[in-house]
């Protein structure tokens, strides 16, 4: 699998784990009771798979000196800059257009660098699969079998099957779906052949350029013109001068959405989270024998049940009596407490502030 | 009534309001939402009816210079200190000890330095009429009218009327209760007949001493020959000598419960509330529309009702989401979180604390 290219995302800000997330400290920059960051742990699962030259991670200027210092073994060359956010397809296409140049023949895996995925073999198994797929012409995404209803995922809807590759059956995408309410999540689970939208995707540089073309034809023209000058003096030039006119737009809606021979290879047992909200670390971290998920160093608690204790304040004590499914985050400017099924609310939380001009908060 | 004597006991420490209330910061010095502390309001409420002169403060060392900082119209003279903590009988002892060398005919004013009364017209009329009373040789406790049925307060059981002062009724004493379960409580309220011990006594200096001579000897011997060398050279030798020789008790057990001649004088509309949990903030301080109690800088609620949130950290964000009927009180070290009908667990909170050694959070 030499033509194998790992393609990490690692642009996002993210705020709905507010207010350990911020502007200056996004979300993949975090640990979350673990010793590695989430960014860390993204690229870390790749050993054994990508070497470091076949590793490109996609990011922000502001942010890539504070990401290259966290691995290392990666080198500058390893880090592609997108001049300002534009949306997943822009950062998609501009991944495929620079790998194209170095190997037409490349395959690529769009990976996440702020998700948990606890089961690593099994991640290897599914992306080996997903090679052999993409070989076939296939935009290869990764679904992950539901275990609840959750409203926090987007769904998709899996068609007939398409084959197996490596024990492993994949199927053609019927339909992708946005983030359900609560009844349309049970009646998804419950009818079943529906997937998680990982936001993982695995094709051949050539198919999604492609596509790009065909249903992006304006950012396609942009990415050709990039790649024509890549890695010439002007290459910087030409990309810093044509990506302020780029429309942002997710690859999800850009592409994903329209484009014929889809597929969905389904996973089981990944142990994968996106981590997309407080409530969500419950379902990655090991609790205390009432449920309660501590990561603080002086707690005491009494009566407390499935609540989260977060501080990153050196030899403070939290102290709670009586809680019940509560999330309490302690930074050192902002003290958050939140009811554990509205921690969705907390981007709410955030859009206040920013309204309000509170930006030293985010 | 220039034989009237206000004596403030003000050597208390309280850990019912922790993690505000700290054994360096006890429960008279905070403020809680008012720009006066509650010792300042304390003395304050009395001008008008005792002159700065006829103020006694009783208090530890160690609190004095902290006090009396905060009264600047009291001079050192006003402040008895008492050697060590002994209960509030010999705290009352002494102060009678030293009026009585002063005036015999004084009449004590026993009152607190940590409750709020919001009706200070009406605090004196009761005072005023408590003098009369007491003038007849009656120890005359202080009682208000009891509005719910509270477990945190003590109860009186009054008699029959024994008379009537300035428009006010005072009874009989029958029985002193101690804090009672809900139950009870409900069943004292329906029943009527019931008053909540303010923990404010009145009376004249000779029959008090009367009663710790007939039970309280020892106490009373003691007090005797402190009385005996008071104001002279040796004076604070003896009382240095001879206190740490006291058993420690408190009044109403070590009197009240017992004696003769106790009159209650019933008080309504007092807007008297000893502060006893965070809990009881609420009944004394205006809340939100939602029922909120805000005592921080910067707030942010969303779907919140019911909750206090305190903070004495400058520029810090509280924000909540779905919180009902909690409180919240972040100081510099300690984060404290309770549901607010479990409010009386701080206690346990603080004892856990002490017994684990952890004293640098009390």
């Amino acid at each position: 699998m030499q033509d194998y290219y790992a393609v990490i995302m690692a642009g996002g800000g993210g705020t709905r784990l507010w207010p350990l997330s911020r502007q200056s400290r996004p979300k993949q920059m975090l640990r979350l009771g673990r010793e590695r960051t989430l960014f860390q742990q993204a690229v870390e699962r790749l050993e054994g798979l990508f070497p470091p030259e076949r590793i490109l991670v996609v990011t922000a200027r502001e942010q890539a000196s504070h990401l290259q210092a966290q691995v290392p073994y990666l080198s500058p060359q390893n880090f592609l800059l997108e001049p300002m956010p534009k949306g997943t397809a822009s950062v998609v296409g501009l991944a495929a257009t620079v790998l194209a140049r170095q190997n037409p023949r490349s395959v690529m895996a769009v990976l996440t660098a702020d998700h948990v995925i606890q089961n690593t073999a099994h991640f290897h198994r599914l992306l080996r699969a997903a090679y052999q797929v993409a070989q076939e012409g296939y935009l290869v995404t990764l679904g992950v079998l539901p275990t609840y209803p959750a409203t926090g995922y987007g769904y998709i809807q899996r068609g007939e099957q398409l084959g197996e590759q490596n024990g492993l059956p994949f199927y053609r995408v019927v339909k992708f779906k946005e983030k359900p309410d609560e009844a349309t999540a049970r009646a998804m689970l419950e009818a079943g052949g529906f997937d998680w939208n990982s936001g993982m995707f695995i094709w051949r540089v050539d198919r999604i350029l492609e596509e790009f073309e065909r249903w992006m034809p304006d950012l396609a023209a942009i990415l050709s013109r990039i790649g024509k000058t890549w890695g010439s003096v002007e290459g910087q030039t030409v990309l810093q001068q044509l990506w302020p006119h780029i429309r942002p737009e997710t690859i999800d809606y850009g592409i994903m959405e329209r484009a014929d021979r889809v597929a969905v290879l389904s996973a089981e047992g990944l142990g994968w989270n996106d981590v997309g909200s407080w409530d969500s670390l419950f379902e990655v971290l090991p609790q205390d024998e009432h449920g309660n998920l501590i990561l603080a160093e002086e707690t005491l608690l009494l009566e407390t049940q499935g609540t989260l204790l977060f501080s990153e304040q050196s030899g403070r004590l939290m102290a709670v009596v009586g809680l019940e499914d509560i999330v309490v985050v302690d930074t050192s400017d902002v003290l958050l407490i939140c009811k554990r099924s509205q921690a969705q609310k907390v981007r709410e939380v955030v859009k206040i502030l920013s309204q309000s001009g509170k930006n030293h908060y985010l």
